[in-house]
């Protein structure tokens, strides 16, 4: 989708790939898809065996495996806080998905969905860590280099780093000038220090932001493909954060998640409007996700 | 647009046509176009007489216009309330209407509009009873026609009436087998009444309803057309309403205001659903716009 406004307000020619409108609301059912669908090829020589896989999560990997899981006719357990909400914990069953109940804390998260696997035999899928599902998250990539003529560069939010891998890696296969930029809070900026600093720079604590999807650090896996495929990590403020959600609500008429208006409030930030032209003129922003609770909006808060 | 969750509620394959995507954020620039086009070819032969509109509204209709207008190089006159919200005047501000404020009565609004006329030589577009504006929103049918294989019917908000004439026109010379059905608020049945007496009956006072766009009745010119060419009209509720603008904002990702919803409604309904499946399979939903106020939404009242 496009928006003259918006190619206005950030004096480019802004692409925006939609995967808010991707089953299940976020990019994270390309993943998902891609990694179920290994563990259904790896044991297609023992037909009899009942598939499943595990996955710990309360957000939109939890929803996308859930419903990959059920479209290839594989169990999915999901391990969640037990103070989910509600709501969550509905999207999953909704999507076929068991729901395993763990203590709110990442240690049991962990604990849980390892004795989920030992006891079932499920596969885990990791929601940014497999390179299943990062290769997932990298198929946008073929779909935007059939809709958009010619990339200049593409803006990618990054959480655990799943998929800004997946998108740096096929992009530098397929279109190599493409510059990728990572858009990441200021508040959750893990990936803008790892790349000053040159190493793995994991969150010291839990951070702030409306971002609920952004919040996790890249990880051992994600890290060394962004360092080598990534060439700059923009950072954007919470109010920079709201700004452009908002935005793209009243203009361009689509429900996005705050994670999504990371990319969009990076076009607009002093240091991408330095950027030169040449070269930068087609730029792809990738809105991930489409999942917020439509009673508490940032702006009403 | 399609959406699997509501095809399966709706028991129908539903195709939505996503007005809420258009140009100023509603169908009305379809008309609008259309009416300042004709001032411009019946003019051409003084190319040196300065252009100009006039209308009279303080929604849609005014952005509409006022872009129309601005695109091709024509003067509109924007006659507004003058308690009219802020945020609207600065929409039509920004699209480059002039305002001319008027008393908040439909009596003030039509003699400002006259007198703007006078003054001027402005040709008046009415919002919804001008031949030129029902045309204009007419041109849908064309793109629903390339957009969908086999439309068995039509489902079509209706306020003033303009978009369900123009549609309902183009419709049963284009694709005669499509029926079409008139969506209504039931707090605002004008439409519906006046098919079931057979004679054009307006409201007797302004009705209540969430739906601002589709407080007008029809009108001289839109009845006749709609009595000929609308199969029937289906009238909601105001909680059936607001269910289905959060259902399409939730599950489609999609912002679109609550006449938008009045067609979603209309397909849910016990009365639409208990028509046969033959021949009512292929169901083309209007959503005609996706103008809203972010910091007042229905389910929040």
């Amino acid at each position: 989708m496009t928006c003259s406004h918006l190619n206005q307000l950030s004096n480019r020619n802004l692409f925006f790939k939609c995967e808010n409108l991707q089953k299940t609301g976020s990019f994270k059912f390309r993943g998902a898809c891609n990694a179920v669908s290994k563990v259904v090829s790896t044991n297609q020589k023992s037909p009899d065996r009942e598939l499943s896989v595990v996955t710990h999560s309360s957000g939109n990997h939890a929803q996308a495996v859930s419903l990959a899981a059920q479209v290839q006719g594989v169990t999915a357990h999901i391990v969640m806080p037990s103070n989910s909400p509600a709501v969550k914990k509905e999207a999953v069953r909704s999507y076929g998905g068991l729901i395993v109940e763990c203590e709110p804390t990442e240690q049991s998260r962990v604990a849980t969905a390892d004795q989920v696997a030992e006891r079932t035999g499920a596969t885990m899928v990791h929601p940014n860590q497999s390179p299943d599902v990062m290769a997932g998250q990298g198929t946008m990539v073929f779909e935007i280099l059939e809709q958009v003529e010619r990339v200049d560069a593409i803006v990618v939010p990054v959480g655990g780093g799943g998929m800004l891998s997946g998108v740096s890696v096929a992009a530098k296969k397929l279109c190599p000038h493409a510059k990728i930029y990572a858009a990441e809070p200021k508040n959750a900026d893990d990936c803008a220090v790892s790349m000053a600093r040159g190493e793995l720079t994991p969150l010291p604590a839990p951070p702030v932001t409306v971002c609920d999807a952004l919040k996790t650090s890249i990880g051992p896996h994600t890290w060394p493909i962004i360092r080598d495929h990534v060439d700059d990590v923009i950072t954007v403020t919470e109010e920079e954060i709201k700004a452009a959600m908002r935005l793209v609500w009243e203009r361009m008429k689509l429900v996005i998640e705050p994670s999504s208006a990371v990319g969009v409030a990076a076009v607009m930030t002093d240091r991408f409007q330095r950027l030169p032209a040449d070269g930068h003129q087609n730029i792809v922003v990738i809105l991930c996700g489409g999942n917020v609770d439509l009673e508490h909006l940032p702006w009403m808060r």
